[in-house]
């Protein structure tokens, strides 16, 4: 009775939620330098400083971990906002930068959890497939409304469907085109944003 | 005495490189499957129908199984050929079409290899780091002649750098290009190489 009463105190509460954020941090941190298979909860548990019980009980194995981790990426995705700026946006040219300028933010913050998503997916595809589909769906969503609001504002080539243009905004803003600018061309952000941009304008824009 | 005389007899050596194709086909075929961490030694033996020695002594251990399997892939890709193409050619459209049709078949006949090699890339970059750069390096070199090729017919628009026409090769026709064509936007591989070519003849060509 007492314990129960402790443990909805607000200082319990706080401590939990803090050990949770250390042990979801210390997961994507080892999840990325040494890759999703070759950690252990231990080791999660001794990087964040404590019992390895403490792991299960906060957050839980190893697939758990993975889909927290993800989650509080999703949830902190500037996906919403981007989309609330295409709606309110009534010039392609400019529509297409605010695309640019979205994905690249949530690229760049989340790139450690995207190669790890993305390995674990490569890997053992039934686990983390629906996990990528997950951090995928949002993005791919936020695309294909923006291709119909290009195609609203009568925007797009004749010959270009609206769904072909959905897929150019994905081949040109997706996960795998941030990493070909930047991985494979070393480009910093700022140069990367710009050579993509300058791509999907061509590519899309009357 | 007698031992070494059978060893180099044309049997023998046809027995030996018998078992090594098909070490090197199990290692492929489960390092597709469930991805390179989750197999070990003596399944890809007990696939092959051999014994865990047998493997060690015909080809090595995994990492040495992995850059095996990368060896045999690079070795028949036909990057040389579509190179030799792409110098008899004189015509810039057809040029992009060549490099279509290449990067399209290497990508479609390899795709679980490649998807492998990123996978373990990913997930330990040190290891595997070294074997994606040895199988994208000659597929970067014949796009970065090509390149050269169609600034030389004087066939890129003005202001195009031949070193970001190179990059715009990649991008259209790269290893994530087929990957994002074919897995992200479901197409077969027909239409995929339909969809690669047209964004790259909007890019490239004046």
């Amino acid at each position: 009775m007492t314990e129960s009463r402790a443990y909805h105190s607000p200082r319990r509460r706080q401590e939990a939620a803090n050990t949770r954020r250390a042990v979801l941090d210390a997961a994507l941190r080892l999840f990325a330098d040494r890759g999703y298979d070759r950690v252990t909860v231990a080791e999660i548990a001794s990087r964040a400083g404590v019992a390895t019980k403490t792991v299960y009980a906060s957050v839980g194995g190893k697939p758990d971990l993975l889909k927290e981790v993800i989650s509080a990426a999703v949830d902190e995705s500037r996906g919403q906002g981007t989309a609330d700026l295409v709606r309110a946006c009534d010039d392609p040219r400019r529509i297409v930068e605010l695309i640019a300028e979205g994905t690249r933010g949530d690229n760049e913050q989340h790139r450690d959890l995207l190669a790890v998503t993305h390995a674990a997916m490569s890997a053992h595809q039934e686990e983390a497939a629906a996990l990528w589909e997950r951090t995928t769906s949002l993005y791919r969503a936020l695309l294909a409304e923006t291709a119909e609001r290009l195609d609203g504002l009568g925007a797009l080539p004749e010959d270009l469907s609206v769904e072909e243009a959905s897929q150019i905004l994905w081949f040109c803003f997706g996960i795998p085109a941030w990493r070909t600018a930047v991985h494979d061309f070393g480009l910093d952000w700022d140069a990367a944003q710009r050579w993509l941009l300058r791509r999907a304008l061509a590519l899309l824009l009357r």
